[in-house]
């Protein structure tokens, strides 16, 4: 089985195939782990917003990802509660810890590496959700992954754009090469607990 | 004149007409202030969200005010967009600050007194809110206010129930009594800058 859909451009490697038949395994699992991801995405864009509180382009377009990464909270939380799953908080895997150690602590570079590390967990998504949507057994659950998809793509995007018209283009490229390199590092080593992000 | 529409039950004293005055001498201020307010409510729901992620009814309640207070923080944005005021932040009065003091540590009281804090302070903005939709010689902004007043009064009333089914009611009656005391003490002498809560 290879996983064909796992071409997302800013991702350095595809997932692999044992994080499918991990997440596959331990579906219950990975949609309270969607829950606390999508909670947190609208937390980091509020951070954002709060550290640059003057830049208006970026103040807009975050609140609009805020608001729906919390609609998608909301409806993660409706599946959880269909699918009879009491909801409990979930020890993160290393992710998202090991990928903010990589924001260099500095503005400029800080804003830049905040930005670019928020369009890689989105592209991650991107595609991850993508598998689900693809290999769900649950076929609603598998259509609820997929409508999840194009938000995730429209975000990554969204960040790229932001650090694109803040920085030379040159610099953006190099640094998502950067992170991406670390990214696909970071999730080299299956996690032992099934998460979005093991 | 005399602030006829500030007899919200909670509140122990209206809103003076000192503030008033100040308020609607500082309207472009007070407008970069309520865009603040917003955004923190919206992150101050998240907070709670993360702190009792277990509680299904409260992450979900939580989950729309914090949805509405992200609605409201951009339609306050492009408020001042429309008025020509560039996004600035402003150093906040001390209002919140001295109301998380009032907070106790220990649980279960800590959750009885965020969610009773977080319902005064929408009373609060509530009652002041209207006072602006009444006198603001702006019509169309005054609208505006009149438009949130209602989603204001909701948020004290879900705050209220979700405090109210969780501890009982002389024991949540008589902390309010406390906290609105306290509120209304910290409002007392108002703040040098013009603020929604000074």
């Amino acid at each position: 089985m290879t996983t064909a859909t796992a071409t997302i451009k800013f991702l350095r490697q595809p997932t692999t195939n044992a994080w499918l038949e991990q997440a596959l395994a331990h579906l219950d699992t990975v949609l309270l782990d969607h829950a606390q991801c999508e909670r947190k995405a609208a937390g980091v864009a509020l951070s954002l917003i709060n550290r640059y509180p003057s830049d208006a382009p970026l103040v807009n377009a975050l609140t609009v990802i805020a608001q729906e990464e919390l609609a998608h909270f909301a409806q993660v939380n409706q599946w959880l509660e269909r699918r009879g799953v009491p909801l409990r908080p979930l020890p993160p895997p290393p992710y998202g810890a090991k990928l903010r150690e990589q924001v260099r602590r500095q503005e400029p570079y800080r804003q830049l590496d905040l930005l670019l590390v928020s369009a890689l967990i989105e592209a991650r998504s991107h595609e991850r959700l993508g598998l689900l949507a693809e290999h769900c057994p649950d076929r609603a659950l598998g259509q609820f992954y997929r409508s999840l998809m194009a938000s995730e793509a429209r975000h990554y995007g969204i960040y790229w754009v932001l650090a694109e018209h803040r920085f030379p283009r040159q610099q953006v490229d190099d640094r998502l090469g950067q992170l991406a390199a670390a990214e696909s590092e970071i999730l080299a080593n299956l996690h032992s607990e099934a998460r979005i992000h093991s």
